[in-house]
């Protein structure tokens, strides 16, 4: 792969920002593999024909006509996904089931889409409730409908996921007729560049549907209306300029966002090594600190267990992380690949060594692994890392977030205690929780639920069928409160209502219902 | 009335700031009434009052038994309904008119959700979406839950409805359980406070779920956690630095905006004088004009109608508008009192000049009316004014509200023209058509729903039936995008959803079950 400049797809053209702003790299090899920049680029222009062109293409179709689109992107991206799987690997140091979760996990989530916006037929608006009555006459009600918005969706995308990012965030914006500017994270850019030039070669989208911002954002957040809405996934720093943004705030500009998370994983109290439960749990907390490196925002942080089993579980987890091949993905046999960048690496290593002051290491740590045939000054890996706490009074491990391969095993006393320590994790994506005694389970529900936007609750019964802890099902509401940036994503038709305006209409029965068989239901 | 000292309620007890930082005043007579202060007050410590005791006492009852903690507020508002009138006079100008929609409103809206409350019985949490497959496996599902959020909700209320403002908050947020910090603006305090005093002294709410703050915010807003929330009714300036504020972004606190708002209506095309929906067009817009003397956020500001009519209807409104009594409220015949401050007065006129320097004056103006028996040095009346647009191309009119008695009547070519022109407003709460046409009507909810909250309806079957372009119902959405301020309160059960966390549940089809059945249906 040659290194190439990456142009951005706005105002219905590829642009050309001016020199150098950001350098792509093979975190591997530590080759450049492309340059971005937005500077010059006129990102104004780009949003009023975002909200004219855009708009007005997408205005005019029933969800049924947005959920073919959707479904037509995700049939463009299944005929070239070849070339994806290459790029996942060279630029986000991806294996092949790392560039799967990505890839596919994009594709499913428009083909998902695609399928409820043709249950959603010819309508043009959501019904969310049925009439009701206001005053004594019969005929004077209320219904309330969901309108879709009329301005244009900026998707900042994290770099841990340029595929599924873009378009699980594209499938449900576009769906509700929202056009969309997204902008990938700069550091992994190529994948969502690479799929967007084929989806505008395809010509599946109206003019202005969908843009591209590859390389900075510049002064895109001052060009916004109160028509436009904003979709954030990345770093809780970037979220509150995001958030806190003066015209952002002062135009009322709706923000969703997903920032990072302490997630946490929990073994159930008695659960002997070698139960069903005790191996459903080791799986997953090793799954989760390997698959992707670790750089997953839902990837669980916190290892749960009573202290007599925490020796156990350090046995059982370091045994299987030492086992994990790591090296360049390009190798059959590699497990694990590095992370995204060589600053990603020295944060991972920090938080790492913040952790380690509270804990001891029982595999990997803060420094560079020696791995056959990797240049150890030109890569980004980090060792898949387990710590054990040693003071239950530590704070870092509720706080720190190592955005890589490392969790930390959490001994707890007893159920109370478990789910106080939970809690200090300031709210979070998701958490799980790994058990026999059905009661427990639900009692755990009641008492972490409200800190989190997912739980998944692991009995025998589907130790093996689960979809995992840190997959998103489109299906499922993806988003926490506190630190996790109190958004809430997809979870089904939910997932529109981001993109509309929630309206009640006053008005005669007659009135009424003839709006009401024109609207499709939300339930 | 003798002038008191206003303490607030915190921490379960009342307290007294030091010094003065607000008069309380008569709008008519210039009296001072109370006054105000919060200085040396604790909040800190009254937030982790309301967060444990108030917490504690609220999440182990179930909606049912909420329910009737809110309906035993109602009751005892019922029990002292008379001198809460006399409140309103004195402290707010209201005539009785205007105090019983925001007295009523109040217990209205307390009934109302007790109501609900006892809809949804026996559960302690709601169930959004009932069990969706995830995978092959039939016994891993999902279901969405909304779990009570944990913290306390900050309530901060606007000076024109007192008592409605406070209640329509907390009957909400006390049926979800989360107790409630409320802090009424100063200039106006008097009724929630002696509403509060007599609530707590009924001893009907668990301690500390409902605490006062009369005076200033102070650092009220460093003290929050991610886990509370913050409901805003006031200005777009105050607003900004309650959603800006760097405390509040950093802990992603769910914050909810009710902002000013040029809200609109329109008579349709057509639409003959001594027509059905003329008249009904023109009654609601003197009531909106002279009712609480124009102080509603939900008030008419823009009037729309079609350019060969603008005469007729500015001649009919004129009529009513001038023989309206202005004057004291304690007076009989008195049809509409002052603003609540000489702040407020100012304020007024200096918006009237504003919209004037584009509109010509058709009856009232920028200057305090001369009125018997009142002092124009110590009162703040303002006179029911009407302009008229004279230039199409004004901006002022869209852009400046009056918060007052005032609203301009606004030409229109055509249906495309008129639905421009609204959207001018940059999002609101509110707006109402009138006309015969059915299919005009539902065209007009298509085309300008997305910038509301709510649209009210208004064709001859329903022109004396309906509640009002300016009544909040509890039943129906409250609030709008833009300058609106983007949030959403009330609209039935929906209103609960703010102080709820949304939470996804993964799990076996039998654990799902058990949470199931004991979680109430939100639709």
């Amino acid at each position: 792969m040659s290194s190439e400049h990456l142009e951005s797809y706005l105002s219905g053209r590829w642009v050309r920002g001016e020199g150098v702003e950001t350098q792509l790299v093979d975190p591997v090899k530590g080759d450049e593999l492309a340059t971005a920049s937005t500077k010059g680029v006129d990102l104004k222009a780009a949003l009023e024909f975002a909200r004219t062109q855009g708009q007005g293409g997408l205005r005019t179709m029933s969800y049924a006509e947005r959920g073919k689109l959707v479904g037509a992107l995700a049939d463009v991206l299944i005929a070239n996904r070849a070339r994806y799987e290459d790029i996942a690997i060279a630029n986000s140091g991806n294996t092949k089931t790392d560039a799967a979760i990505d890839i596919d996990g994009g594709i499913g989530t428009l083909k998902y889409y695609a399928r409820l916006g043709a249950g959603l037929g010819d309508a043009r608006m959501l019904l969310d409730e049925k009439p009701v009555r206001l005053a004594k006459a019969e005929n004077y009600q209320a219904i309330h409908l969901m309108m879709p918005r009329r301005g244009v969706a900026i998707h900042i995308n994290a770099f841990n996921f340029p595929s599924w990012g873009l378009w699980e965030k594209a499938a449900v914006s576009l769906l509700a007729g929202v056009p969309v500017l997204a902008k990938p994270a700069s550091s992994t850019a190529l994948l969502a560049h690479a799929m967007v030039k084929d989806v505008i070669a395809a010509k599946v989208l109206p003019d202005g549907a969908l843009s591209l911002l590859c390389g900075g954002a510049g002064d895109l957040l001052d060009g916004l209306t109160s028509d436009d809405v904003i979709a954030f996934t990345g770093s809780a720093d970037t979220a509150r300029r995001v958030r806190g943004h003066a015209g952002v705030v002062a135009k009322s500009v709706p923000v969703n966002i997903e920032a990072d998370s302490i997630n946490a994983a929990l073994l159930a109290p008695g659960s002997a090594p070698a139960s069903a439960a005790f191996d459903a749990f080791v799986r997953e907390v090793v799954r989760e600190i390997t698959v992707k490196a670790g750089q997953k925002c839902t990837a669980i942080r916190r290892i749960f267990v009573t202290a007599d089993q925490a020796d156990a579980v350090a046995d059982a987890l370091a045994a299987k992380l030492k086992g994990t091949k790591v090296g360049d993905p390009r190798q059959a046999d590699t497990r694990m690949g590095p992370v995204v960048t060589r600053g990603q690496q020295a944060a991972a290593f920090d938080g790492i060594r913040r952790l380690a002051s509270e804990a001891v290491i029982v595999c990997g740590g803060a420094d560079a692994p020696e791995l056959d045939g990797i240049d150890s000054n030109r890569s980004a890996f980090v060792a898949p890392t387990l710590l054990k706490l040693a003071d239950a009074g530590a704070a870092a491990v509720h706080e720190v977030e190592v955005f890589g391969p490392a969790a930390t095993i959490v001994p707890y006393r007893d159920e109370a205690d478990a789910v106080a320590l939970v809690a200090r994790g300031g709210g979070s994506l998701v958490a799980s929780v790994y058990g026999e005694d059905q009661a427990f389970l639900a009692r755990m529900v009641r008492a972490i639920g409200p800190s989190h936007g997912r739980l998944l609750m692991v009995d025998p019964s589907i130790a093996s069928a689960h979809t995992g802890h840190g997959i998103v099902m489109p299906q499922c509401n993806h988003g926490g409160p506190g630190r996790a940036g109190a958004g809430e994503e997809l979870g089904g038709l939910y997932g529109l209502r981001f993109y509309h305006q929630r309206l009640a209409v006053q008005g005669s029965s007659d009135l009424l219902a003839s709006l009401e068989t024109t609207a499709a239901s939300l339930h």
